[in-house]
């Protein structure tokens, strides 16, 4: 059985699709159980609305919630009882595997490393954020975890995505790029012309050089790896272009009797392409380095992405990814 | 007469297309004189092609070519009648008031700031970047000239980028915003730190806050004050995004019969509607601070682009805006 907390009263569609997406993933897998961290009575009703294994899903009460917009240092040290906090608390005693939370990304990226902890070894635990592209899926990190990071931060984050990309996205041999502003050896700032020759001399990871931004949406990277501030920006950037672009494609496509009825014979194929432009079947973004793994969904997420990030999370049990980046902090000794 | 100095042989189109951008220009504004710099042979029969006011577009002789792989600082150096090196000349000897090319942007970077030189106070000449959005068009910058900036530096760009959104775009009282992982005042790293409260202070701007990447398709300010790194990564992961999504979309068109049909009907309104999404009408990418202009346009740029970039430069001139930054530079002065 691997055990899988989840925050079902953090992000905009809690608790219904949470808690919509719990029963999914149970339905999917019968050795999971999934524990709902939140209001008793409040899960309890949204919970009698589906028929599913009682044994698999479990209620662990919590009394608090952590707003989005709170102090998340605060926030996590006074509400003890928050469903992100008590959640976390799971996780450390080893009463579950993972926690899933679509809630406060700050308290979520501090709870991890003051109520769940680093592995031994690992500096800085990055987010990484799996973000669509023409040929699939690639992991960004550090897509916003802690600025100003030093080139052995980078270091990490390279054979940290190296591992979960290959072993629970399964993309073999996954290449990592460094984001940079031109692909010449002679190119970028401080961080990546000293963090370049570190990347270059890796034993255990595929290293294919710099990757221009312009490269990311068509996949030339499998593990893209950079400083949080940049991280973010390509991130946010990312998603406030795509989701313009489209307004602006539909508000083209209503804009004349002629174009409405084109948009409607459109409409199925051009769904059907965009589709595969969506990253949230392969789960949330993964807080790596963690003892135990944390995953943030979308503060938006709807049942399908909570579904995909608790699979996701066994995945990374089964795979014994915590493990293997134990495995690899080894092997960063030897090569120093 | 205003003087306009062009690249004829830079870029992927030239000289066809920079040719047909410059007899575009002087078909449109009779009191500018246009300056060819290349191969004469090549140029002059590119020329006849076209009937226009002959007193209006003159060769200027240069028989080397920089290509865009060559490094700029040698580039510059060795190839002193180079296309490049011959038009940034014009304008240092004040027989040219701007310089506009399509070919290499290091060239154009380093030969900017040897050759014509920085406008004495100006510490680091940014590239403007001027992108689509949702509202019209913002300036980006440094969008890639110098990274590792310091904090000084961004109040500059932000300084020299209101005076040129105000009077060359015209746009009143521009918004400023720094690039930023986070509206609250708190978030950032430790450039944007230091730079928010100098910003904050400067009396001739209109500094609105920080900008989130996701905000910068929408128009959320119309200065995007950055580090060129970070610049950088923005410019070519917005043509990136844009480029990959138009071709999702228009492969999800051509998926099905159906489908083809549908896109024949929507087409005309969609062209239409793209057209607001394109910043070239506004010219290219100025090299802010110089003493005169130095405009990049797209490698990929076509007559219309070069066109633009013209008018552009006449209107730079016309506005002052060098005289412009050198009061501003008093400001900052009386400022600190």
């Amino acid at each position: 059985m691997i055990k899988v907390a989840v925050d079902a009263m953090g992000g905009d569609n809690a608790p219904g699709e949470i808690i919509k997406g719990a029963v999914d993933a149970v339905s999917r897998r019968n050795d999971i159980q999934v524990l709902l961290t939140g209001r008793k009575e409040v899960l309890e009703a949204e919970l009698n609305k589906f028929s599913y294994p009682r044994e698999q899903i479990q209620i662990v009460p919590a009394s608090e919630v952590i707003e989005t917009g709170e102090p998340p240092v605060n926030a996590i040290r006074k509400k003890k009882d928050s469903s992100i906090v008590v959640g976390m608390n799971l996780v450390k005693n080893g009463q579950a595997d993972a926690f899933v939370s679509a809630g406060s990304s700050g308290a979520i990226l501090v709870g991890g490393q003051v109520i769940v902890g680093r592995i031994k070894g690992v500096e800085r635990p990055p987010f990484g954020a799996l973000i669509p592209t023409e040929k699939g899926v690639s992991l960004l990190l550090d897509s916003g975890a802690n600025v100003d990071a030093r080139p052995s931060h980078l270091l990490q984050f390279a054979r940290m995505g190296s591992i979960y990309m290959e072993h629970v996205v399964g993309i073999p041999h996954p290449r990592v790029g460094i984001v940079n502003v031109g692909v010449e050896e002679e190119k970028g700032n401080a961080l990546v012309k000293e963090t370049f020759p570190l990347l270059k001399e890796c034993s255990d990871i595929n290293f294919t050089g710099s990757i221009e931004a312009r490269e990311i949406p068509h996949g030339g990277a499998d593990v893209i790896v950079c400083e949080a501030f940049t991280g973010n920006v390509i991130l946010k950037l990312y998603e406030g272009t795509a989701s313009t672009l489209m307004h602006i494609v539909k508000k083209g496509m209503m804009s004349s009797l002629r174009s409405k009825i084109g948009a409607l014979l459109v409409k199925p194929a051009l769904k059907e392409t965009l589709k595969s432009f969506d990253a949230t079947q392969y789960g949330g973004a993964p807080l790596l380095g963690l003892k135990g793994l944390v995953v943030k969904t979308h503060g938006s997420a709807k049942a399908v992405e909570v579904s995909n990030s608790i699979i996701q999370c066994v995945t990374f049990k089964e795979q014994k990814i915590n493990e293997k980046i134990q495995e690899s902090l080894k092997t960063e000794k030897q090569d120093l």
